[in-house]
């Protein structure tokens, strides 16, 4: 059982892993956070977490160069970006114990099987965010609008642990719910994450505005969706027309957002084209789903942004 | 009959048409430039043509500002960006009479249709240039390979004239031949043209080089290539596969060349992007031909390069 404020590692702690550390955090669970970058400017000033609600500051941060100071925990929340998932086993392997639950908020799809490469399948669960976050600077993290997290198994059936994990983030001030799929709820997301992310990059480091702005951009961007949908329907997840009408739509309220993948590609970080764009595209060819929308882009995307990203193809040559 | 050396207009001084124009003058025809945005420069120095065989300079230039000022001409050369096909009847119509031959050298497709608009088919003739050419700077015109050009009829059926253009290129050291059908010629040169053109501006503004360097930008290269190859067999263009191979391999033995729509693209100039990419889309769909990564690549194009050419659809609505 879950204690009602447990001990919890946050690794990675850019955009999300921060801000919903921090969240845990002013409830009272005893966050620790292993950072990276951000290290000296984080200990010196702590968090603040700018919200549209009220801001918060958290100081002094429980901060940490290596997993094996901070020790087992009983929740590991893994935020890095899913190109580090090559180094996932170092990171996360010295917080974990036989009791741990360890539950990846990571982007696009392979992150909850890298960590099952060394976790018991059983411990892990995954979250998806829909949520507008950006790390403005170190230690600074601006939240546009509240969102939602799913959470869900790995395995996939149902457990009170499940519950427990989505009460914990409900009474840390975050809208969260049960997923009963989480397989769905990820190709959902991809739904909005593969045609955004990827036109903002392959138009040229553009906002979501921008996109639709141009009535040819909003066009290959519903067809992009459409591609996704029929990976998602080939495994057994039906996204019904509606779904992907209302992200349209939702899209075009939108402000001028910048995905996190734009950001990445701007600032000349590694952006996560296997998990968001090359995973899916597999999976929907595996079940001979013809995607030559998504395999344009996600080859563009190749071009156009090297990463290092383990690539299943590459790792069975090496 | 078309005189030993005839009275001949270019328009549109750019790198095809200062090539070409300059290449007749200095075998004795009497050449007279239309020119806009280089008039000045050239009237003060001439045209410099930069060749790897022997460069060589045009002056004093005939050169004009206003088609008008020219008159009616033996052969017209048109050389203009598709871009400007809404301009082109101001430009031509003041240089044609009934005995006019019209020649143009425009990349893609859709430049003979815009002519035909307002001349006689019978009076229109097309050229294909496989040539690599750059205007350095105003007047001054580097030429890379020597390349070669393929003339036919508009109206298809061969004619004693056609074989006369063809001779009094290759009087002019330009290596000519005869095209049978031009339609083949033009699906041909369309096999590189777009994914070349294509991918060098939508892999950021790249070279030639940098293409084949990516092994997924050189497999999607490839896959626009066959659909491009399906579009032409659908219009009666048999195209092997030995031909998409030996481009590759010809792009591959290249330097880091700059093809015109990148350069286009970097300088912040109109591409040509229904002729090279838009009008092959529609033709191919026209014949029920599946060209989806050509259409994900066009939607891209639009969104990254405004551009004012005229757009079919667009015409009707307005």
């Amino acid at each position: 059982m879950l204690p009602e404020k447990p001990r919890v590692a946050i690794v990675g702690a850019g955009a999300i892993g921060g801000y919903y550390g921090c969240m845990l955090a002013r409830y009272g669970c005893d966050v620790h956070f292993l950072l990276r970058s951000d290290y000296d400017t984080v200990m010196e000033r702590g968090f603040l977490i700018r919200r549209p609600e009220e801001s918060f500051t958290i100081h002094p941060v429980q901060g940490y160069q290596k997993s094996k100071d901070i020790g087992p925990c009983d929740l590991v929340v893994v935020a890095v970006k899913a190109t580090a998932n090559r180094h996932m086993q170092k990171l996360v392997a010295p917080l974990v114990d036989g009791h741990t639950l360890v539950l990846s908020l990571q982007n696009g799809m392979g992150n909850a099987e890298a960590l099952a490469e060394f976790i018991p399948a059983v411990q892990i669960m995954a979250g998806l965010c829909f949520v507008c976050l950006n790390r403005v600077e170190p230690g600074v993290i601006e939240n546009y609008m509240p969102g939602r997290i799913f959470i869900g198994e790995f395995m996939g059936s149902y457990r009170e642990r499940t519950i427990e994990v989505v009460n914990l983030f409900e009474r840390a001030g975050v809208e969260a719910y049960f997923s009963r799929s989480l397989n769905e709820s990820l190709w959902r997301k991809l739904i909005w994450n593969i045609p955004f992310n990827g036109l903002s990059i392959a138009a040229g480091g553009v906002t979501t505005a921008e996109i639709m702005a141009s009535e040819h951009l909003t066009k290959l961007a519903y067809l992009l969706m459409k591609e996704v949908q029929a990976a998602a329907r080939a495994h057994g997840q039906i996204i019904p027309d509606d779904f992907l009408d209302f992200q349209i739509e939702e899209t075009r309220k939108m402000d001028a957002y910048k995905p996190s993948s734009m950001l990445d590609f701007v600032a000349g970080r590694e952006v996560e084209v296997e998990a968001i764009f090359g995973e899916p595209l597999r999976r929907g060819q595996s079940k001979n789903v013809v995607m030559p929308r998504l395999e344009t882009l996600y080859y563009l995307l190749k071009g156009l942004c090297p990463s290092s990203e383990a690539h299943p193809k590459r790792k069975k040559k090496a």
